[in-house]
């Protein structure tokens, strides 16, 4: 019955694999239903929209979704459709991302705007966005409305603030926590707790559901930004290296930056500052990052958001979904890393 | 009290200034709402968006949902959000447009894209379309949001299906019809049914008012897509032949190619379908287009849709306002030509 067993028969199933074989039935559901509302009569948008979706994914939001349902016994057949809108939100922004990124792979694979262009990359996230509120209003709840809304503006919010912290070398940790907590962490918070609020779970519960996904965003963030100076591209399925040719301020940086010395200052000034980078640069970045550990504490910063995650999960009714969620955590700061 | 006197003291008011005049105190509860609404703690976002929102604009579809309500009697206050954030679809969609037309002009000034980059008015539109559905959750009516979602996922069918059909001279006036229809009538649409949905209405009125809406959109589009070939950037606001630059298979262009000669035909195959444009080309398509009297055509057209606006509209009860929404047809599709 393991959905995973034909490409993972080398390593034991991680909590997340695990997580999709509990959920395997219920999946099966969110994938039709996102097959069935990502089509239009306008052919490019299926065609883009599945070029994405189908690349698969680790599908992690929706499956956020099912779990905290299911912990909360709540109607799983409610959570199929919002689990969608979730996903469609999420690739939204991908979409988005991908051109304000000017990205070229994603997923292993062309990114769309590389593939169908800018253009039709922003047209077709728009339709997502506009389908995952339309799903929404099928399930008829306010307040799933007014979570998923809430996230999506601070989302927006994130990814403005980082493009205006990019090449910005006196970006401090406080102001990098804050974007990703905005661009990454509130979908997942939303995620979470879209599951106790159908369920109709007390406030505290709810509150402690949206933590935990906050803080495991925070955490899977974090580990997603310190990969880019640590992985092969074969291993993340984007271009290793993207970050630094953007200039985003992320943590391995901040941290390196923190103890750079006046020679390694001209480096960071002039490639990410100014802009200004050759060939060899990222070498030289992924050494100075090394030498100074700071992939190492950019992953003990993760491992402090997964233990907040850990302790707002506990408030949660024991669930064997709980349990996997739980492992999730420290799974998803470990990652290829 | 007329708001706009001066401005034009040479001119009688037309009905989109007396309406103005006659909603001047709602607007101005309006436009508080859109600024208060627009503002984040993340700089670019109100100073980008206030940018486009400042500059003017005509304010038409929120001046729909106030004169709307008004005519159904239904609760004003509840109409000033709504109109924001049927506003705030509209400059979204706007943002948007901009980056995937690679324009450099709107209202009359540097387009924001220009301005702030293409990647700040991608997320800044998302922000914008985001705090929309937190405006009409925070109003609570599903209704409402079904009636925003729809259209706002129509609106990006409508682009998606206009990218599509750029530049491709096969393209024919029911595709065009059915472009303009998704990608402007259908916000007008929505802007007219709110007011009789918060005022109770039933079924026949409310479906009649958003038939006005969709014609007078439809109208609406046609006489701008005319305007793009007949008037100067002065009176337009934005660059004219931004259209023919771009290959958009709009009315003027469409009725052309049905009666261009062979030789006109290479003329067209060229500059739309090759995309081989030289400076002189958009002055030679503006003589093709008056040799065979496509404005006048397309206004005529227009003029069609305007009729199908005015019987819908007669079924909403008598008000002076609707008196006023009826000059408003005519008063759109004659501007300026």
């Amino acid at each position: 019955m393991t959905a995973q067993a034909g490409k993972k028969q080398s390593a034991p199933a991680g909590p997340l694999d695990r997580l999709s074989d509990l959920l395997a039935g219920d999946m099966k559901s969110v994938n039709a239903e996102i097959i069935r509302r990502m089509d239009s009569p306008v052919a490019l948008i299926p065609k883009l929209a599945s070029y994405l979706i189908a690349a698969g994914g680790k599908r992690i939001r929706p499956l956020m979704t099912l779990a905290s349902t299911s912990i909360f016994s709540g109607d799983i057949k409610r959570a199929h459709s919002l689990a969608a809108a979730v996903e469609f939100i999420h690739t939204a922004t991908l979409l988005h991302d991908d051109v304000v990124d000017e990205s070229t792979a994603r997923r292993g694979q062309d990114s769309a705007n590389l593939v169908f262009g800018n253009q039709a990359s922003v047209l077709v996230g728009d339709f997502l966005f506009s389908r995952a509120f339309q799903l929404m209003v099928d399930d008829g709840s306010l307040d799933v409305l007014r979570i998923l809304s809430d996230a999506s503006a601070i989302i927006a919010q994130g990814e403005v603030m980082q493009l205006a912290t990019a090449n910005n070398l006196s970006t401090g940790m406080g102001e990098y926590l804050e974007v990703i907590r905005a661009k990454t962490a509130a979908l997942f918070a939303a995620a979470c707790e879209v599951g106790p609020v159908i369920a109709g779970a007390d406030a505290a519960a709810t509150r402690a559901m949206a933590e935990y996904g906050l803080n495991l965003g925070i955490a899977f963030q974090i580990a997603d930004d310190a990969l880019d100076y640590a992985a092969t591209q074969d291993k993340i399925g984007k271009t290793p290296g993207d970050d630094f040719r953007e200039g985003k301020m992320t943590a391995p940086i901040i941290l390196a930056l923190m103890k750079a010395s006046p020679e390694e200052m001209k480096f960071w000034s002039r490639t990410l500052g100014e802009k200004q980078q050759t060939e060899q640069d990222f070498n030289e970045a992924c050494r100075l990052i090394k030498q100074h550990d700071s992939i190492a504490q950019s992953l003990e910063l993760a491992n402090d958001y997964g233990n907040k995650a850990r302790l707002a999960l506990a408030e949660a009714p024991d669930h064997p979904m709980r349990a996997l969620l739980d492992e999730l955590i420290f799974y998803t700061i470990s990652r290829e890393s």
